[in-house]
């Protein structure tokens, strides 16, 4: 190998963090606006970072989570690298990264992340100049996003599909501490895109220890009051 | 973020190439000889590679099992990055870096894949002064390795182990194109960790409509030869 041919990529971590209101499966991105000569371009990407010197991987995505979101132990998995020179092919996010980084970059190696938080969980964003916000999965198709962001979302989803077929603790990471079993039916009938009969899901539940009735019932609610559940790590395994 | 707290890290790919003798799990390992003063220190590393320019990660794995072995067509699949600024701790590993690199390098980010070979299937190493021999998994523990390596290899096992349970078709990547139930039941006990029953394996196998027997039986065996099976990739599904 020739000096020549080596190539000194940047490398950032992008984190996909899902959340769940109870009905549908969210996403958390940020909005970016980049002034093209007389227009004001508008898209958005996911909470990412260049890596700081002597950072590692893990410790990235956790300071960029911290950072957006004033959260700690937050559940992150890494799930996939992306490196293709043509991530960086747009003249616009070459430019965004021009001015926000002040770097001339030409290429960045991204290693992705998947986050799950409780979306009821206060969000204090740190970030100065940064909005941030909820989307829906659904709506992200329809959204102008920037570099392969995209194709991140998707492969963080396939991702995270597969690890709560075998950890399904992972569940409770989105859930509110106290939950309906209706949520709960929801939540995972979106992340396996089935559609579970009412009846047979509660059978299934029932045979779960780890999913402790409380001796509460639901607030404020239009409808009758659904019985609340908790999560008990500890009746796990 | 200013610029100043901004690293140049290099990106390489590590590949842990898997192999099966038909008794015990293999892993292919470099020969790698540091002149230190007046001793010459041995140890062994996994086949990697800087990135090159222009290079996406997985034509980066691609060409290095190409360089490696002359063979295309080999599984692949990446499954974690390790960026730790520890990794490149060892002045040994820097040492080793600048004189084959010819570069000051000071932190890699190295994109994992594990690759699966048919052990039986001719290596030509295309690239010169290296040793690439086939190692027992179970000596790696006790051998010298390269940086990271140790953990990477540990990490690819788990994450082989993991695919396989989900996509059987693996297990005849690693098997010779022919091959007996002994085998298979080798290389499904080793990966799993399991001891399995001879005849309830023969019976799981039965219901198998992908592991289709042949009218074959092994040639030049010391015990008697036992009937060859082949895959059929179309009937897995």
């Amino acid at each position: 190998m020739n000096a020549e041919s080596i190539y000194y990529p940047f490398v950032s971590v992008d984190c996909v963090v899902f959340g769940f209101d109870g009905e549908r499966l969210k996403v958390l991105l940020i909005e970016r606006n980049i002034k093209e000569s007389d227009e004001l371009y508008n898209d958005k990407k996911l909470p990412g970072s260049i890596i700081l010197k002597d950072e590692d991987l893990d410790d990235a995505a956790i300071r960029i989570l911290n950072e957006l979101t004033g959260l700690k132990n937050i559940y992150l998995s890494q799930f996939h690298s992306f490196g293709s020179p043509e991530r960086t092919k747009n003249p616009r996010d070459i430019l965004w990264l021009e001015k926000t980084m002040k770097l001339k970059i030409e290429r960045i190696v991204t290693v992705g992340y998947v986050a799950l938080i409780k979306i009821n969980r206060k969000i204090q964003v740190l970030s100065d100049n940064t909005e941030t916000n909820w989307y829906d999965l659904k709506e992200v198709k329809k959204t102008r996003l920037a570099f392969d962001h995209e194709e991140i979302i998707q492969k963080g989803l396939e991702h995270i599909r597969y690890k709560l077929d075998r950890e399904p603790g992972l569940f409770f990471e989105l859930l509110p501490r106290k939950f309906t079993i209706s949520q709960l039916r929801t939540l995972h009938d979106t992340m396996h895109q089935v559609r579970s009969d009412i009846r047979n899901f509660h059978k299934k539940v029932a045979q779960m220890p780890y999913v402790v009735a409380l001796d509460e019932v639901e607030k404020n609610v239009p409808h009758r009051a659904a019985r609340l559940y908790k999560f008990d790590r500890k009746k796990l395994w």
